[in-house]
């Protein structure tokens, strides 16, 4: 056993089935482990190193700031949070006012807290169920492991959990659980952990229409989608919705902790009702104002287009010549998955994939994901798929 | 009204009762604002900058992680979030695994989370009922709310809350309310928010002996009173109790958000049971073990000890020569609150010593709350009673 795995299994909580490679160095879409062996990221970090690794604009951004004000509470003013808070709202183009939080979970506890508060003094009768989908992934807390649709996530050991969530199997059926109960929807555009699974634009549109006719709150978990993944700023951007309640996380510090909590209801909350410590601190929302300002970059130059167009293309490559290992081809923008044959073959791909040098994911049963940094180079494009071809041979062989 | 302000307002939330002052520098326990008026921080953003501001040496190690790796995903192993996880074991005394989250809130779900699975799969009946205390404050998450024995907090617009959760006024009631579906009391030993009120020392043994006799869970909510604030490692180690679980956040990273699970039930979870996308990343534990080997070395070299007698010794002028206005002199180590003698004057305190240049806090109903970095200066210490006696002596005017 390596140094570094004993060390891990003897003090750290054992809740991941680790792989004990031992990264020491980033470059942008490229790591280097303790013997120095280069590995194409395809993962970054689970869609969380947007712009890649070791950036050097955000780290000299982290240190200017560090050198001088980490964090101060929430008691005060915090000029660069106010300054992301305006951001998104730009960015994003709805009339919105932010909550900072201090990771995905974080941010949808605090929609349920907005979307119950909304359904306590809105109406005559309470409404606090909330509806989510079978296949999504909310987070950790106890609150958003219930609002996970996934049956395997909401253990019995971890109950009692909160009342009022319900899951439905596709959009479509969402219509039929709504009761005069309910007070928001809370879905995915992409769902990630899922399998990588895109919605339907035009059902997504005459949901988030009927659900605003009936004064249900539209919430759209963009932990994952968020932050320029799948194309535009948000997904919901791309889908043409203008949803009450948004949230954001991994993509959008670039590395840092940080959550968001975008909403039109802009004061639905009374100072007490809602804080965290660290959320938004000077750290964080400096950090994340630098990733904003190097992704509108990418975007505006027309960059971002051309590289998922590019990746995409080589992806395509790949699935083609795999059809025996290789069912669909899924995803949106650079949030990406082609779905393989059985679970066994999926693992095995990774490891292969792994040991030629190039790393992939897993989401759903059997879908490989990719979710490479919107920063990635050509040349880190063309030999990851070349990395990830040799695998693929090698598994068929 | 400040453009800062107008900034804040117009995009940020709703959720704290914000000082408008616009911080722009900081040097150890002393801020700048954008006038260049200085400030003695006696806050220390809510005891999280345990090392103060601009620390150098913090700012180094951050610079050089994050120009090399900020974060990578947990199926890959992250090697100082490992060497952390061994360093709290080996400071803390305790033979204990950890789980890395981002804020104190996420650290008592997982808390929340081990309590539950350690009830289910260890007694023949379910045991998932956790006790907490009237005072408490354990976080902002639906759940940790409902954890939090001030009624204020768990509003019924945020309901439905998880069942299990009940609410002692004293130590002495929780054995009487202990029945046979209890499987965890959750303390913290100084309680923070609720007014600076530590425990009897002698108090707390007989419970921790108790509920070990008795095979109940006790854990100690250390997110405030963690990483020396006391004057040991632990507040725990200052009582001499092996609590099962331990939760720290705050000072542990001197601003980078993370929080920690400590358990000494090694083998409670399993892959799969728990996670976190941002947990324990590069950039986060090797802020913190930087802030660790800063603070050891405070404490062993005498520092932080001789700090503690000196901050106190002048409170306590302070404390002596204002009996007209101060009820009680309260906390341990650098965990301190004067009782104030009604609510408002605290408020005018607070903003009286705000313009004498000296950051104070509020806690619990009338106490004002000190909770300075533990690198605090002499000179820092000296000019900042000067001011909050200044202060003092313009409300009595
Ligand atoms: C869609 C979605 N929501 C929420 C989360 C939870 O985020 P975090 O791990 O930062 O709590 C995730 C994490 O994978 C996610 O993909
Ligand atoms: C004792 C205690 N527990 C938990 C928390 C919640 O921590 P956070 O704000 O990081 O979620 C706090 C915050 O003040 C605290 O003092």
């Amino acid at each position: 056993m390596k140094e570094i795995e004993k060390l891990d299994k003897d003090y750290v909580l054992h809740t991941y089935a680790r792989n004990y490679v031992n990264f020491k160095k980033g470059i942008n879409a490229t790591l280097y482990d303790d013997e120095n062996k280069d590995y194409i990221d395809f993962t970054s970090g689970i869609a969380v190193c947007s712009v890649g690794h070791g950036n050097k604009r955000v780290a000299d951004k982290i240190y200017e700031q560090v050198s001088n004000i980490t964090h101060i509470s929430n008691l005060y003013v915090i000029e660069p949070q106010a300054k992301l808070a305006k951001r998104l709202a730009e960015l994003s183009g709805y009339d919105i006012r932010t909550f900072f939080a201090n990771s995905g979970a974080e941010a949808n506890e605090g929609a349920i807290k907005i979307a119950r508060t909304y359904g306590e003094t809105k109406f005559a009768n309470k409404r606090y169920k909330v509806i989510t989908l079978e296949h999504s992934f909310h987070g950790r807390t106890i609150t958003t492991v219930k609002a996970t649709g996934q049956s395997s996530m909401h253990q019995s050991k971890f109950a009692p959990y909160p009342e009022g969530f319900s899951y439905n199997h596709t959009i479509d059926d969402i219509y039929n659980s709504i009761d005069n109960e309910t007070v928001a929807v809370m879905i995915e555009l992409v769902q990630g952990e899922g399998g990588v699974q895109p919605f339907d634009k035009e059902k997504i549109q005459e949901l988030a229409k009927f659900l605003k006719q009936n004064d249900i709150l539209l919430i759209i978990d963009e932990v994952q989608t968020g932050v320029y993944r799948t194309g535009e700023f948000l997904a919901s951007n791309l889908y043409e919705i203008e949803p009450d309640i948004i949230t954001l996380a991994k993509g959008l510090g670039g590395g840092v902790p940080i959550g968001a909590i975008m909403t039109k209801h802009k004061d639905i909350f009374a100072p007490g009702d809602h804080g965290s410590t660290f959320g938004g601190n000077y750290l964080v929302t400096t950090a994340a104002l630098e990733v904003l300002d190097i992704l509108e970059e990418v975007k505006d130059s027309g960059a971002l287009d051309e590289t998922i167009i590019y990746f995409n293309s080589k992806l395509n490559e790949v699935y083609e010549n795999n059809k025996e290992i290789f069912t669909a081809n899924v995803g949106l923008g650079l949030m990406r998955g082609l779905r393989v044959k059985d679970a066994d073959t999926l693992a095995l791909l990774i490891k292969t994939a792994f040991d030629c040098g190039v790393l992939v994911l897993k989401a759903g049963k059997n879908t490989m994901r990719l979710l490479p940094a919107l920063t990635i180079s050509k040349s880190e494009i063309d030999e990851g798929f070349i990395r990830l071809q040799k695998a693929l041979a090698k598994i068929k062989a």
